[in-house]
C-alpha cells in the first residue's frame, strides 16, 4: 500500500486508455449529455468532422486507468475537487489516449497528522500529442506514520 | 433557442435530479472508479456509515438535468472547461439533489463577435441543503446576432 510519503513532487505515472467506440460515445450522450454533436452522427460530420465525446465521457475515460490501476493500492481517502479542467480538443470516437499523472505538491495536515493532501495533475494526449483534457486534482491520503515529525 | 445575449449574470436555474441507488452506485464504482467505498458495502457501512458515490458520478448527475432540460435549447457551441470543483460532502445512494445554476458572467468573443463564453456554477444541495458539489463552469455559445455593437 502507498502513503503519502510515498509521493513526490514531481512523480510522473502514465497510463493508457482506450478510444470509446461511436456506439459508446451516442450511448453516453443520450444517457448523460443528449447534444447534437455527442448523438447525431450525421450532424456532428457536417459541423464537426466527426462525433464529440461529451467532455463528461472524456474525463471518466481519463481517470480511468488512474482509479483502477493506481489507486487501489493507495491509501486514499478521497477526492477532494479539480481545478483547471480544460477540454482543449474534441475527443472523436476510436481514439486512444496516452494519460499522465504528474504530482504537484504533498503536503501533510496541521490538524489532523494522521492524513495529507496530493494534488497532481491529470493530462490526456491523443497520438500526436495534443492535449485532448487537462485537469489538476486534489486527493487526502493516509500517512504510513501518523505523526508529522518521524 | 437560446443565444448568449438571452443570459445575464444572476440569472438563476433550478433543477432536481434524483438519487441513485446503491446497486447503481456500486456498478458504477465497479466501471469507473473501483474504490472500496464506491463499491463494498460492508466495508464502506463501517468506515464511512453506508457507499458512498464516486465523485465522478456524483458530477454526472449534477449536470444531467442541465445538459438533458436546458441545454439542448441553447445555442451550445462546446463545453470550455471546470473551475474550482468540489465534492464537499459525501453523496450517499438515495439521495435526490437540488441543483441551482447561477451565471456568473456573459462575455462576447473579441475575435470571433458570433459567439462568446458564459460562466456559471453548479450546487447540488441535499434536502437538508447541503453542499454535495459545487463547480464553476465555462461554455462557448453562439450570438444572435452576429456583430458585438448591435
Amino acid at each position: 500500500m502507498k502513503y503519502l510519503e510515498d509521493f513526490a513532487p514531481g512523480d510522473v505515472f502514465t497510463f493508457q486508455t482506450p478510444g470509446a467506440s461511436a456506439e459508446e460515445v451516442i450511448a453516453f450522450g443520450e444517457t448523460w449529455d443528449p447534444q447534437r454533436l455527442h448523438t447525431d452522427p450525421e450532424y456532428a460530420k457536417t459541423v464537426h468532422g466527426d462525433l464529440i465525446a461529451s467532455g463528461f465521457q472524456t474525463l471518466l475515460y481519463v481517470f480511468r486507468p488512474l482509479m483502477s490501476e493506481l489507486m487501489p493500492g493507495v491509501a486514499n481517502i478521497g477526492g477532494l475537487g479539480l481545478d483547471n479542467l480544460r477540454w482543449e480538443r474534441p475527443w472523436h470516437p476510436d481514439t486512444p489516449l496516452k494519460v499522465t499523472m504528474e504530482v504537484l505538491d504533498v503536503t501533510t495536515s496541521r490538524s489532523k497528522p494522521d492524513r495529507g493532501i496530493m494534488s497532481y495533475r491529470v493530462t490526456g494526449r491523443d497520438h500526436d500529442g495534443h492535449v485532448v483534457l487537462v485537469t489538476d486534482a486534489n486527493v487526502m491520503m493516509s500517512r504510513r506514520s501518523g505523526s508529522p515529525s518521524e
